[in-house]
């Protein structure tokens, strides 16, 4: 009687659900086991303090570099590897700015990543002060010729940090458009969802072929305080910016795996991004991430026996400044239809709360027994599938990899993001071992299965919005 | 038979209260009044954005004496006054440190307020590292020869503040026993509440008479990085400070009064301190001091009529490098007797949860109707009385001048005190306004009444703890 009202379907994924409960067994012991586990939080603690500081080019990031391979190698790690890309290098000079009209008054700012430097001496001009970006580009002819541009632009905070893409068009185009229109420089709220005064970076449009000026972020409370001077009266600034870029620079993929048992040419590819801005200890961003990565996988490496698949840690090279994700890609091409799936840890370390799947996996009954194991960690499963894993996995995505995306909270993270304030002192250890628990258990009942998202997704029905 | 249960004190409090009913009800109605004012919230803003950070012999401190005047003016007080006093003046110049081994990291510093400039090309040393101030002070003899110090005491937070006096003897200490010691410099963890990075400064001990050595603060992550690295070997650090002084400068006392209606020559003395540090733009330290007690003067002086007494409002010059209470007490040494009582706002602007009155005038009816009317807001008659009402009335007090003490809530102030992250943007506009209803019900019982708050102190019985 009981079974008779059951749909076909359902009793055929009770059934195949059975055939992974000796699966989820083993993925609900790594996950309680990595609740505890302090692997993620020593390999951050250590990233953070033994390195520091690592942006593309410096000597920092060289360090980083070997950093990773030892890491791997004292974890167990197996085909380590280095994967060298061209990368031009910017490094950040000198950088000050300054009220001078109506009183003196110091600014502390930030160049944007890879902004172009003024002259030794600095810019020294009146203020053209909006609001929004719109209002800017919406400026008559000619209202910014000569101008510095000041954008007061807030952020939104969100949980999932959806307020970062709109605001951040300020950082992204304010300077190209603020040039296109005759403005000398350009100083931004910071993309920012804090109330301090420490200026936020991040990377800016630049290249041989891009148009722009002088360009650098400020802090909040200074942003609203040239929002209320401007409303008095007109104001003068002068900023000066220092840089030097070293066109023929390299990075490094990195990469170590956890060998498949059985099937270990079909890989599994996570990480986290092995560089950061040049202020802070790029703790959040994205040392948290290699280690949530880094410490899931050898979690499952520790296992008596590895799972069927193998697991491969990369920690990309050149995130911020972009780059990495095209390397890894021009790297891996023949290998693309072997990776099975992708994912990266690139938003901070607080809690997950969901998990989006490639399109058409959520009915599949590996994915119902995954949201099974999920569930106590206080994640769902979206219905929205994953359309975005993270900047360095965007290049496999271009070419037909699934990806997933264990979405962290990030209420918090646009406080510290790209700002001194990114560091260990930021992490909470008991979120950052969710992470690991939620990433060891999900990856090792991938890892050891034969569930096709490829195959999932072009079964599904188109979606429906 | 209702009567003859009270003892007689109680009747005649009673009674004495039914005295007071039309001061209270007048009490009751300033106070609901202030709470839906702005005039406190429009000072902190004025004075912070037209003026922003005021440092004792600064051009802003000069422009921050005429603004003060011309409030004073505008809001309708009389016998404005402006007292000059010999002050010194420090003025920072550029300032920097940097890690040097393990690896090369800048590390943002602020230098501390009045501290000795180093050498124009800095100084270099290995780094003595201490967790607490008793620490360094306890080192063998020798240990800190040629070295830079760094103190990374940590400050606890507590709703009085209570942890600021504790941890801030690095700050005031650190750098003269370092001294002592041999040591070229010294770099303290910032005395904070906070996680940031941004550095807190606040006098250190200075002088023709007082041997010291170049001294700085650093954020509290970076206080944790030496803490770790130092840990796993040595360190170096390089300290840059620039500074000038003028021993010939001066500061200001400012005064504006509500006159009294029937005894004006008897006076209370409340405000708070004009001057600033030079970072950030002193909102909470003390813009909102000089607003809150100034918006409650106002709304009194806004009365169909005065109170019988004069009510006297002070912008101190200087609090923070000290002098202003000294420099009070001197030109009003010849008024002490005629001045009631005194009372400062300078702990910030968050609620006011408690208030300590002089010894002995806690059973008074008067106070009795003052504890009615603030307990609507919230706040408290403490059992204790006030031993200390703030620093720039410390003076007075020496002098036997009774004082009152309107404790704030100082959970939040030692996370932006001294920094530059003390910005409008910290001020809860509600909580502000709870501060001027309390100081405007209050003074206006007091300042219609004939309590004698000296009388009262000297029939009180010995306190027993």
């Amino acid at each position: 009687m009981f079974r008779t009202l059951l749909t076909a379907a359902a009793v055929s994924a009770l059934l195949t659900g059975t055939a992974f409960a000796q699966d989820a067994k083993t993925a609900s012991a790594l996950r309680d086991k990595a609740l505890r586990d302090y692997t993620a939080w020593d390999i951050t603690e250590d990233l953070t303090t033994s390195i520091g500081p690592r942006l593309v080019g410096s000597p920092a990031m060289e360090r980083a570099k070997d950093w990773g391979v030892a890491k791997f190698k004292a974890l167990g790690f197996t085909n380590i590897k280095v994967e060298e890309f061209a990368k031009p290098s910017w490094t950040r000079g000198e950088e000050s700015a300054e009220l001078v009209a109506p009183y003196p008054m110091k600014l502390g700012i930030v160049g944007l990543g890879r902004t172009v430097p003024t002259a030794p001496e600095g810019v020294e001009a009146e203020v053209a002060l909006f609001k929004t970006f719109a209002d800017m580009v919406a400026a008559p002819e000619g209202a910014l010729k000569g101008k510095i541009v000041v954008i007061t632009q807030p952020m939104v905070r969100t949980q999932e940090g959806t307020g970062y893409g709109v605001a951040g068009i300020s950082r992204r185009a304010g300077p190209t458009e603020a040039a296109k229109r005759g403005a000398v420089g350009v100083l931004i709220r910071s993309i920012s969802t804090s109330d301090s005064t420490v200026p936020h970076t991040g990377v800016t449009a630049f290249g041989d072929t891009v148009a722009t000026i002088p360009s650098a972020a400020i802090g909040v409370p200074e942003a609203e305080q040239l929002e209320r001077l401007a409303a008095k009266g007109p104001l003068r600034i002068k900023l000066k910016l220092a840089s030097t870029v070293d066109a023929n620079d390299v990075a490094w993929n990195i990469s170590g795996e956890i060998k498949g048992s059985e099937k270990p040419d079909e890989v599994i590819v996570i990480g986290g991004h092995l560089d950061s801005w040049d202020v802070g200890t790029g703790a959040l961003d994205d040392a948290t991430g290699i280690a949530i990565t880094t410490a899931a996988a050898k979690l499952i490496g520790d296992l008596p026996k590895h799972p069927k698949r193998t697991i491969r840690v990369v920690m990309w090279g050149s995130e911020e400044s972009g780059g990495s994700s095209e390397a890894y890609l021009e790297a891996h091409k023949a290998e693309v239809p072997k990776i099975v799936l992708a994912g990266e840890s690139d938003s901070g370390a607080d809690r997950i709360f969901a998990l989006k799947l490639p399109a058409g996996a959520g009915a599949h009954p590996l994915m119902q027994t995954a949201a099974g194991v999920l569930a106590p960690l206080k994640i769902y499963v979206d219905r929205e599938p994953s359309t975005h894993g993270g900047a360095d996995i965007s290049g496999l995505e271009s070419a037909g990899v699934p990806s997933i995306s264990l979405e962290q909270d990030a209420s918090r993270y646009f406080d510290y993001h790209h700002t001194a304030d990114d560091t260990l002192n930021k992490v909470r250890p008991d979120e950052l071992a969710q992470n690991v628990a939620a990433w060891a258990s999900f990856l090792y009942l991938v890892a050891d299965s034969d569930i096709d998202f490829r195959a999932l997704k072009a079964a599904a029905p188109a979606a429906t919005h």
